[in-house]
């Protein structure tokens, strides 16, 4: 079996391939059946995708060759192949969720955001693996760099397609660390965009959860996203993802705040080794690190999202617990154990308790916003180390309470409906590490700008 | 035919007849027969129904009756009938959304509302016609009080149920006006809660729809929002209806402002006349009424509601093109000429038409708040008057704008996301006219204490 080593991993970028579509020299059917070769190549064993149109994918890049031929491109992503997480509805693959109670579900209709992706004149390739109903049960999917490991979760096709290099971008969603996870683990870069940022549409989700690209390149990330948002703007009462039409340039960040978050203590040495070159070469280059012992603001913050996953998990767990009620009734053999148990756990909560963990989120709110004038961005780890290894549950064993990874350095930006980038900056026994940057609401663009700045300025780090 | 004039109006009620439950003197098997047998005698003409549950009715008000003997009600509203707007899935009857895309539609499963509903005893009898999606275009329902009107829109079929005494309480929706309007057409007393105070759980929603009961008492609406909101809470992301477990005590207001809105150009003469007769006797009560002459924050708000029928329409139809754009390709003959027209308008916005929308509503909000220390709450016309005659759409001709009556008085509440309850206090024809009280957001306990409070001391006005 071939393998792919993450030291040798170069990714495959989309942005810079368009300036050859014009004169002929490349074009988007010959870059989609690239993509389709690598397809072959790696879906054996990464398991990625649930469905794939290659005849639709194939006549959408022709038509998209044509537009660049005659210069009248739809936009810079015209063209682009993107796979999109199967909980998002498209109309022309099914939409199954990981689930299977949902198995032949096939509305033919786009999500909003898919929407957008196609009047864009993307080129809409495949769907890919969700853990199921976007929580903790895992797909087939195996991590890029090591079949052994989970890609992550819960858009861990999303992010295995990227970081095989099947496709340059793949949409995935996040509602406690189902983007930047999966994306830390397979080496993309990935935006969770402020709370709201792209229109879910089809009405999908939880009071936090995001759409958000997977990208092999920053400029691609931006890109996909600012061309969803400027077709279809934010969900239902959000202003929705804002920002310049091409990537922020780099910003020079003079201060930013370190943020331990809960999962501190559950990062592994050699991650946090990493990490410290990391904001070594932070430090040599001047910028000012705050911690949470250095101003009180810091540790309010600190202490507000130390509790993050549960908060999380509660909050998500009772905003599900009705549709997926309805489903394990509707499919008493549909869910997993894995599902059930989080549903009957949803099941014995009250309102009262639903009430604290929103009151928990908006305190946690307020006290990242009154860090807004201490500093450029917050910075953290977008998980705790290298995708964990994984076998599959054992028959007659307790469940693995975390088999796609633990979302515990996810979980503030999820609970503070706050912009994050992850930046593959970071290498751990030939894995990738990602180490994430997160600003304040609405600020994606700025986040954008600074993750440029290290992209442009930082050196990429081993532990 | 039989006529039924509000003049000789009873309405049913519930919360008076448990008493008689525990000595079986009455039981809720005999009060669901006597609603049956008026369903039976007022349904040919008034059309409220679009699905009923006989056999499922029957075997839960047996249940109860059997809790009630024992000593052991689930709640205040065990054995109570109440019917369901068909914009919410009900387990045991389909759900057509009065759209002839959506026919044969049965999800079996129950909206959290219903849930809660169901969990508290209540006996779920019917679904009850809604204007198509909850837009404009009217089903077969006519007005209780004359069959030439409309009975309201979109909340139809439960505002004529409750108005015709076929039920104590059913649930509607609001989005611009749904819930109050149509309720002050047919005489109901209903609540339409601070944005998000009745779980919609089955998604199906815009950012600014509220769950609501009509309702023929005070008591039985109360007790039906809080037994629901006790249970299942408010939408995801918000806290919910919070208050006493029993209705609310009087609450003597000192200070109403009496807001015009857009409406008040377009209320007609007999009914301002009356509203005047009204405001006289509040007067006469020692209650002081401030008007936007009278103060410059009272201006500001008259001013940011002023355009309200048109921010509900821009931000309700872009929230719903998606959702409406998969349902026409699916089913080309599936909606309405109306329904399409509303899409092909929300198709021509972009984002920032939309986020304008979202920013007029935001400032509202704001001189809302502004004046919650002038007054203990807002009052004003739930209705531009009595409920229009309508005989259809004419063939040939235009469409008529506003078939199920103009919600140009309840635009207000729905983008402030205030609580309001409407009062029938006025009949002008021997017809129905309410008025709404309307307080801050979370305020619904005190809105209906300020509403017992005018039952309690105010006479019925006629213009």
């Amino acid at each position: 079996m071939t393998t792919y080593a993450y030291s040798d991993h170069k990714p495959l970028t989309f942005h810079d391939a368009t300036r050859r579509f014009a004169d002929g020299s490349d074009s988007p059917r010959a870059y989609l059946e690239r993509c389709l070769a690598t397809i072959a190549e790696r879906e054996p064993v990464v398991k990625a995708l649930t469905a794939i149109n290659e005849a639709g994918a194939r006549a959408a890049a022709d038509a998209s060759g044509a537009r660049w031929k005659a210069g009248k491109p739809l936009s810079p992503i015209d063209g682009m192949p993107i796979a999109i997480k199967d909980l998002l509805e498209t109309k022309d693959m099914p939409t199954e969720m990981g689930c299977a109670a949902m198995k032949g579900n096939f509305p033919k209709r786009d999500n909003a955001g898919v929407w957008a992706l196609r009047e864009a004149g993307a080129v809409i390739l495949a769907k890919t693996v969700t853990a199921e109903l976007g929580g903790a049960h895992p797909g087939p999917t195996t991590n890029p760099f090591d079949p052994a490991r989970t890609p992550g979760g819960s858009s861990s096709g999303s992010a295995a397609a990227v970081g095989a290099n099947m496709v340059p971008a793949a949409i995935g969603t996040q509602v406690g660390g189902s983007i930047i996870r999966p994306a830390a683990f397979c080496g993309n870069f990935a935006l969770k965009p402020t709370q709201g940022g792209i229109n879910r549409g089809e009405r999908l989700a939880t009071s936090q959860s995001t759409h958000g690209p997977h990208a092999g390149c920053l400029e691609d990330m931006w890109q996909v996203a600012i061309e969803q948002a400027r077709r279809c703007g934010g969900d239902r009462g959000c202003l929705g993802l804002m920002g310049p039409d091409k990537t922020p340039a780099a910003i020079r960040p003079n201060r930013l705040i370190v943020l331990e978050t809960e999962g501190w203590p559950d990062a592994d040495p050699a991650t946090r080794e990493a990490f410290a070159k990391l904001l070594g070469q932070l430090e040599a280059a001047g910028v000012a690190l705050i911690r949470r012992a250095d101003h009180p603001f810091v540790e309010t913050l600190e202490q507000a999202v130390a509790n993050g996953r549960a908060v999380c998990g509660a909050i998500t767990g009772w905003e599900n617990r009705w549709y997926q009620r309805g489903m394990l009734d509707a499919s008493p053999d549909g869910l997993s154990e894995r599902a059930k148990a989080s549903l009957f756990k949803a099941e014995a909560m009250t309102p009262d308790d639903y009430r604290a963990g929103l009151l928990a989120r908006q305190q946690a709110q307020l006290a990242h916003a009154a860090v807004a004038a201490l500093a450029d961005a917050a910075i953290t780890l977008s998980c705790p180390g290298p995708a964990p290894l994984w076998a599959g549950d054992v028959p007659g064993q307790p469940l693995a309470p975390r088999p796609t990874g633990d979302f515990v350095f996810n979980a503030p930006s999820s609970m503070l409906f706050a912009p994050v980038v992850t930046v593959p900056l970071m290498s751990v026994g030939d894995l990738p590490v990602g180490v994430q940057l997160m600003g304040q609401q609405h600020e994606d663009a700025r986040v954008t700008g600074l993750a440029r700045w290290f992209i442009e300025n930082l050196a990429r780090v081993t532990g």
